[in-house]
């Protein structure tokens, strides 16, 4: 080992700055079993405590990319666009820009993951469709996205496994939350996924991770500059996830929901987020000059039914039905369903986006632990958005499971979920900030 | 478990006060295994980084104190007043107030540590006398104070095991230098040996853990605050460790120069620090009224020659030839030693206390792990002090060792740990403070 353990975590200790190649070897050595949990931990916790540069920040990630496997897409034409969401409830954009960039001639070559606790996955809502495969070799990964422009498949290889191991020991240690930690955690796994560009859809509000508006910005802009110190074009657009995003949380319930706003008749919150990312990914991938170009090019995929028509053939190619975006009777349905009504008449003053989350990991459609089976078919309907009026007796929401404890466990919950009062209060804006443009 | 550990630890990094109940739980699962290392040293990170209140510093001296035995002296008449050091390089000052204190009427009770590093320890200085055995049963141990009023036996039974295991990880993770930390590894360890007084000589100075003056200073209020919140008498006097105590470095030559002392032979500086801390152990055991009462009782005893028979005592008493004090060539001798000159007349302007204790260990008087062997005849005397006056010539130091190489080595070093210059310097103050009086 051409390092010193303690001498590295001292200086940190010390709030000195960690060379490159110290950083460098640490992780080398780390992932390789050479340095024992408990020095990484003591490293990490004096990483969160006195922080690190942007160039330490760059150095980890760097790492943590090449510690294990980066993914050649070269095989794939033209500017290959990845996106990110640092994962929020009722995220289900991926399934309605993936297609329209598609159809806007931008490849689609997308490694997606699965969701844990309150926070979904693209992999688990694909699966809602009958037959659909989330795996394929490499080959057919590329020849699918040569041949119609797009595949979505579950995350394979050994990608950053240093990030894997130093994910789960700070999970345990009480060093997750730090900029430095997230942002080259997420943008290690990124950079290694060997796209072109990436656009990273920064949550912030009590369903994300990032509560904080400025935190969520500085977390944006941090990894903004990971991925350009990297070479990669890289945007980001922090958007609010105090409620859930659309009405749909839950698998097939967002498979749904993102076909109604394939078809232009979605809720207008999941539309805008939907077009705003779209838009700057048809840019990137050089298929506009501006963004507001791409925008406009995104928004006649979904007029001309072109969008729609790649979501079908995505679905088909891989080994679907694709004749669920015209009948959702093909989806299979939860047995139970149940209600909620508003207590009182006034305005929604708030839906807590994490409750709403928990509520429906407790319908049977999140995991609790990795290894835990989803039910495709649960989950909740949120009828209302923040702003709205109701009025007492409305149905503001309704709760889907399979058995009847987890549907009352989740009802309870969806219930507290909602505050609705007198007070005026302003609709959240969706859209806080881009950057990187 | 009681506690949720990541949350413990968040609560520490986010520099809130950990009650005693989360940091007993936090040891006693540690301890037993419970929690992992890596949790561990998230936590010991988070307090050296971010401090602790003194309450919590008491909870964790307690949590680690009550990990493992307690040892009940209840069964020797008498105040009993245990002494610790910090360590130093030359220090032999247990062999001196020990029986000095004794033969004033204070019981001595003795568990001491073996040396580690330049630091040496005082069962090893034993050990060089032949035959003197270092381990008693309980009953022979308290039998023997009741008897002659001193016995010096190793550590023995499991004393503060949480300690134990903390300290290993504190080594490989950059987290022994904290006043918390230190204080409390110290005093647990001094609470379970079950003294009801203890003073303590805080080193400061290139041969000591604290360089620093004010550091040794803190240290030392923080140590007296620890055992007076546990209801023992404590006493911490800072003393200077820039330069070896006395003449002698080695466990042979050491024994010899404390007997020297004990005649009233001994170099002043270590003359001086014996009277001060017999004096205070000597109040603090009850048999005079003050400090300087104590000190003329301590200064009586060997001008009487009564602490020298009650060193001779206890070496006969634990299985050694006592004519040791009396005939120096009873005790074995290096083979090999070597001079060393002064290479310019001037003034000693500093003897690096560090590099003479680390000469030391490589002519083998010393470990430098803890299951290395050590040769009980090898060593340095030291010539000179700060201050005195040298001509170019003159031999200010002699080296002895059984081992060609391990001599040449230590030599080496040895020479280079004098500075010689015709700047004017002044002594060093070998007594800083008394704390806790």
């Amino acid at each position: 080992m051409n390092i010193n353990v303690a001498e590295v975590i001292a200086k940190k200790r010390d709030n000195e700055e960690l060379t490159g190649s110290e950083i460098k070897e640490f992780i080398d050595e780390y992932t390789a079993g050479n340095i024992p949990d408990y020095q990484a931990s003591a490293l990490l916790m004096a990483i969160f405590l006195n922080g690190m540069s942007e160039s330490e920040t760059f150095a980890l990630t760097d790492a943590m990319r090449y510690s294990g496997d980066n993914i050649d897409l070269s095989a794939i034409d033209g500017i290959k666009v990845d996106k990110h969401s640092t994962g929020g409830v009722g995220d289900k954009v991926t399934l309605i820009v993936a297609p329209t960039v598609a159809a806007c001639g931008v490849p689609i070559a997308k490694m997606s993951g699965r969701g844990l606790g309150f926070t979904g996955g693209t992999i688990d809502k694909l699966e809602a469709i009958e037959g659909f495969q989330t795996t394929l070799s490499p080959e057919d990964f590329f020849e699918q996205v040569n041949d119609i422009g797009i595949a979505i498949i579950g995350q394979s290889g050994d990608i950053a496994p240093a990030d894997k191991k130093l994910y789960a020991l700070r999970d345990v240690t009480a060093t997750v939350g730090n900029f430095s930690l997230i942002s080259s955690s997420i943008m290690s796994k990124k950079l290694a996924s060997g796209s072109d560009a990436i656009i990273l859809d920064v949550k912030c509000g009590s369903g994300a991770f990032m509560e904080n508006e400025d935190d969520a910005k500085h977390l944006a802009k941090l990894m903004c500059a990971i991925g350009k110190s990297a070479g990669k074009n890289t945007v980001a657009v922090v958007t609010d996830m105090s409620q859930p995003l659309g009405n749909a949380v839950g698998n097939a319930l967002e498979v749904i929901e993102a076909i109604e706003t394939l078809k232009g008749k979605g809720p207008k919150d999941i539309t805008e987020l939907s077009m705003h990312l779209s838009g700057i990914m048809i840019y990137l991938g050089g298929k506009a000059k501006t963004i507001s170009e791409g925008r406009l090019l995104a928004e006649n995929s979904i007029k001309s039914g072109s969008a729609l028509i790649k979501f079908r053939q995505l679905i088909e190619k891989q080994g679907g039905n694709g004749n669920v975006v015209d009948d959702y009777s093909l989806f299979k349905s939860a047995k139970l369903e149940q209600k909620i009504y508003a207590k009182s008449s006034g305005r929604v003053h708030s839906i807590e986006a994490s409750m709403i989350g928990e509520a429906s990991q407790r319908t049977g459609a999140g995991r609790a632990v990795k290894d835990d089976d989803i039910d495709h078919t649960a989950g909740i309907i949120v009828n209302v958005k923040v702003g709205d009026c109701v009025k007492k007796g409305d149905v503001i929401a309704t709760v889907y499971s399979n058995d009847e404890d987890k549907l009352n466990n989740a009802v309870k919950m969806t219930d507290e979920s909602f505050v609705i009062s007198d007070d005026v209060c302003e609709a959240h804006a969706l859209i806080k900030e881009t950057i990187g443009i």
